[in-house]
């Protein structure tokens, strides 16, 4: 499709999620890394040199990446004016600090698509998971107005923790059947924490249930992601409630959701819904974007599953993972949802974001 | 107290239920175990013998077991007329054998105490906790009389996916804060399923989200619990509704609960909960049974408890741990809850049993 | 290459060296499974069927397997004329159960290749790494004379735990450098024994220091591996003395072993050695096998690899990783070696020498 | 035997090792903590908060140390003139800062007693297992007068990693069967690297086989225990040539060791050295010192014994745990030897020196 590939760079790329990006970039059709950036540690060393005992991934670092010298992610005026965009893995202390950073690329004329939380609740900042809401990149203009960029903007990916019950429930509301609370309990794998993250003593022969921040995300970022466009920003769609409890498993790659729901009014049978779920498909997949899974929402008849081990990988672990579809008899179903933590909920999940913003003519 | 320790057996003794109940009566200070009984494979051996390679426990087997010669378990006759009662622990592949079995040893006069889930929907047989029904005991004179037994009779204990949850809500019920609803998740440990049990091809790096049976008896059994007697047996109390996730995780012991509670009318302040829970005591604490857990329900104030590998021993493995109390947006509160399975879910469970029904005179 | 496929069958195709089969063999460019077999409990049913809750890939069940009914693998007479060989998973209680079947098919004109232990130490039979001693295949002839087989024969794999290492002393052997004595400690991964196979409750926490068998075939299989084919079989070299100690530890896929070397008289520098493991190659890569890995030994300069969840799936799984080499000062020197066990170990490894075979008009 | 404890302090009293002295010694007949020193981010706080999120212990925290004021460990000069000991957990990023500090407590006239590294190769400091070299501790008044102290003085204890197999090596040196050489690798626990120590992205479904520092240990710390107090401080005892592979497992706590020993001349039978084991007893058995095990070396028969899970705690994580021995067709004998790091070879080790010296009248 396009003659060349597109210059980016990855701002915190010696982290975890900085890494993904470059393994799941190193044969992109449309996208290649030719810039790295992270913190003043490792400025001016090789990216190799900069992650030598820290890169956690299945694949070798890709020889193309390994010379590259890493720019200090603050030194903006440095960047090569080929870059087309950014996508942002950086973690600071602050997340006032990540805001201006982020903001200070837009400014400069460069778009920044964010794995970071710092954003998130910027009301003229998408929150964007594409085949839900693509219509929010429409708030990208008066982003940009507000704030007097020119092309550059920013825009973000919500919470890994919520991407595994988001589609299955969306697609029902899509088909009427409006959802009016939900309880969720989620087992989420340690690759979410980064690295080195939870200590292994912490996760031999145990669990815990806690994570910090976590459950005011799961939450609450729904709302915004099922919100529309306003004139000032996104409105927040606040017409469906959810509970959530988070617990840390000794699980490397897969957050599993436990996921409860109490319809509004009309109620689908459960062969519905698994209809439903098979048959959803949104614009990534009408507009063939290289990243986009064939089917969004695989669901599975075997009574033991999804399980993170076996099924995180499915569609190169950008499609979510259903199963147990069964009534309940509290509320009205219950299922078991799955999805690829640092996959569809971090770096695959931005760059199908970037394609879609691509293919719309925002990039 | 006691001049002599009374002699027990323990049929289904070289499983992994059958050597907790070993392990913990090694020092129990009215019981002791003089006989034990398996399958025909294990028929004649002796007890190291028969367990050899499946012994689990983290202490050696006691020396006055070691040598005991293994009784066939349907092999009544030849019991030792000393055996004052019989903990069950035996499985075989039917229900109704099990049945059966453990009615011929009530039949035959030798009470039987049981972790098998056979009977424990047989009206007339309690399934007691005996912080929370221990009057349940009273159905024992309706079984010998409808069953034309002396002094056999069959008492069981519940499952144990919802011993972390059960003491909790039965003491807001008793306190005047009567439950209408619940929604639970829970992160079950493998030991729950026996030796050798789960593969760990299924635990390395994964969760199973599924275990056979289980959600149906954790949405049933608290109904039978929360019961009175009446004149044919036990008379449920289908007040509460109960909607029940089982996963498995990849811990060794101690199953964790995470659930979501809506009051029926009136509603306790976070504070009042954590004190009745704190103050909570029972049957056993004021018997002064030797398993009793001085306090039913410890509640920890740190934000990342309870967890299996710290909490699961607390007392003895026989207190619950309860953590994370807090606000809920759909229903009213959410907590996490954590139960040792085969102690208190278990073994010990069944000991506490056996030390009321001796105290209150059924043994 | 090839106009069309060949129909291979796969015997003992439920567990799980048979679902390695199905899923490694799914896009081979030679090879297409069309025939599967196993015991008498999954004859009749469909693939799809009889594996259905012991299916361990992390892929689906291939499209064009899922509905292959299972055949019992002692009915050979049954078999689809257009197979044109055999490879073996077969599991039997008693190894010349094994052997006889193995035996069967040979005498029915059906070439078999195995990973059963049964005939490794048959005589005429060839255990056979690809790049180590392909021209053992050359006992074939001799095999077929003995017992009076047209086409049909049996060649078989050696056991997973060596491979980690056998090639690394072989490359230095050829080069020279003659092994005098090998220590050797393995910690190996839990889907060597199969499925269920290991127990959690034995792999949480814990690891087991101990194989049943393991330690002999690692110390025994080299010696038939480095040997010569003489007149009426293999003639083993036992000029290379190994010790090995065998260990199970909570990995899912990759053995590791620590080596300990001492040379017969000359010693090569550490520069020597990495030299030679890394430009190492041999008959399969020379004929571009389509299992063989381009480089068959990797030597990483990490300090702390190879890991098995970062190394195992190296060129496909077929290729060893080393790390780690250093002065001895007790042997000479000492590393780190990690394959892959159920590719390079099992499945992989005998595609790979059945393509050797192919190649070599023995198929 | 003693009508009041002596008041001790431990110093780096938060950490893990620190945490599993306040554990260890919350019941100890001899010693009682009274005092709590740390690093200036816990000073002035008390213990419970101090080390609130970071408490490692399967026991709570002590009722009498919990508001124990945390003392910053340079602050000498404000210790309680009531403390008659160290105990030393310290760890600072210079080791020459750690001699410095130990030293400062020493010339204070207070002993310590430390788990760190960093005296341990300074020739008038004895590094003591007691069953093993108790006679090193004629050391300390060579120590005392080369550096003027008066009661104060420095001793160490070895590292982890030897534990598991110094005391049945020693019991053979001792027994007449002289040790040539040995070829050691050990699986060792997470627990050995601190709180929060080795990433949970490391361990689930992986090893790694490097532990920075640890083989150098391993091969040269055994000549300085073997060794024999001469006239300016120890003199190494080099008859013993030991090559070490160090690995990380995914196990809590309990150091694996798999062993190959050759002898110098004689070599005993596998029964001798079975009952060599079995019977071997020392000073710390003879003076019956509350934290020797009875039974320093337990040989158990079972064929996949020992095992962390299942072995770590005999006698209380004290005593040293062996099987797997067996005829080595390249050395003479090879075993598996299994001890707890974090007690016999940590917190316990160093209190079963203290109770040593005090017995000897150095405190």
């Amino acid at each position: 499709m396009m003659r060349e590939k597109l210059s980016v760079s990855v701002i915190g790329a010696t982290g975890i999620v900085g890494q993904n990006y470059i393994k799941l970039l190193r044969n992109h059709p449309w996208f290649q890394v030719t810039d790295v950036a992270a913190s003043s540690r490792s400025e001016g060393k090789s990216y190799a040199e900069a992650v030598r005992n820290k890169w956690q991934m299945s694949v070798n670092i890709p020889e193309n990446i390994k010379n590259l010298i890493v720019r200090e992610a603050h030194d903006i005026d440095s960047i090569d004016p080929q870059i087309k965009f950014v996508f942002s893995a950086i973690n600071l202390p602050s997340k006032e600090d990540v805001k201006e950073l982020e903001l200070n690329y837009a400014r400069k004329g460069i778009p920044v698509i964010s794995n970071n939380s710092a954003h998130r609740w910027t009301p003229d900042v998408p929150m964007i998971i594409p085949e839900i809401n693509p219509e929010h990149i429409n708030v990208i203009p008066i982003q940009q107005k507000n704030r007097g960029f020119s092309k550059g903007f920013v825009a973000v990916k919500p919470n890994c923790s919520i991407q595994s019950y988001m589609a299955p429930i969306y697609s029902l509301q899509k088909a009427g059947y409006k959802v009016d609370k939900m309880i969720v309990s989620t087992l989420q794998a340690v690759s979410g924490a980064g690295y080195p993250g939870v200590s292994s003593l912490d996760m031999i022969d145990n669990i815990v249930p806690f994570i910090g921040g976590e459950e005011e995300k799961s939450e609450m970022e729904p709302l915004k992601i099922l919100g529309t466009v306003g004139e000032k920003g996104i409105i927040n769609d606040d017409s469906i409630k959810i509970s959530s409890t988070c617990t840390r498993v000794p699980v490397t790659d897969g957050h599993t959701a436990c996921v409860n729901i109490k319809f509004q009014e009309k109620i689908p049978s459960k062969d519905e819904i698994i209809d439903i779920w098979r048959s959803f498909r949104a614009i990534p997949q009408e507009l063939s974007l290289p990243y986009a899974p064939e089917q969004p929402i695989i669901y599975l008849e075997n009574e033991n599953r999804p399980q993170p081990k076996k099924d995180r990988d499915n569609d190169k672990g950008m499609a979510v993972t259903v199963g147990r579809l069964r009534k309940d008899q509290v509320f009205d179903y219950k299922f078991v949802a799955l999805s690829h933590n640092t996959i569809r909920g971090a770096a695959g999940g931005a760059i199908l974001n970037a394609e879609l913003l691509l293919k719309k003519g925002f990039i």
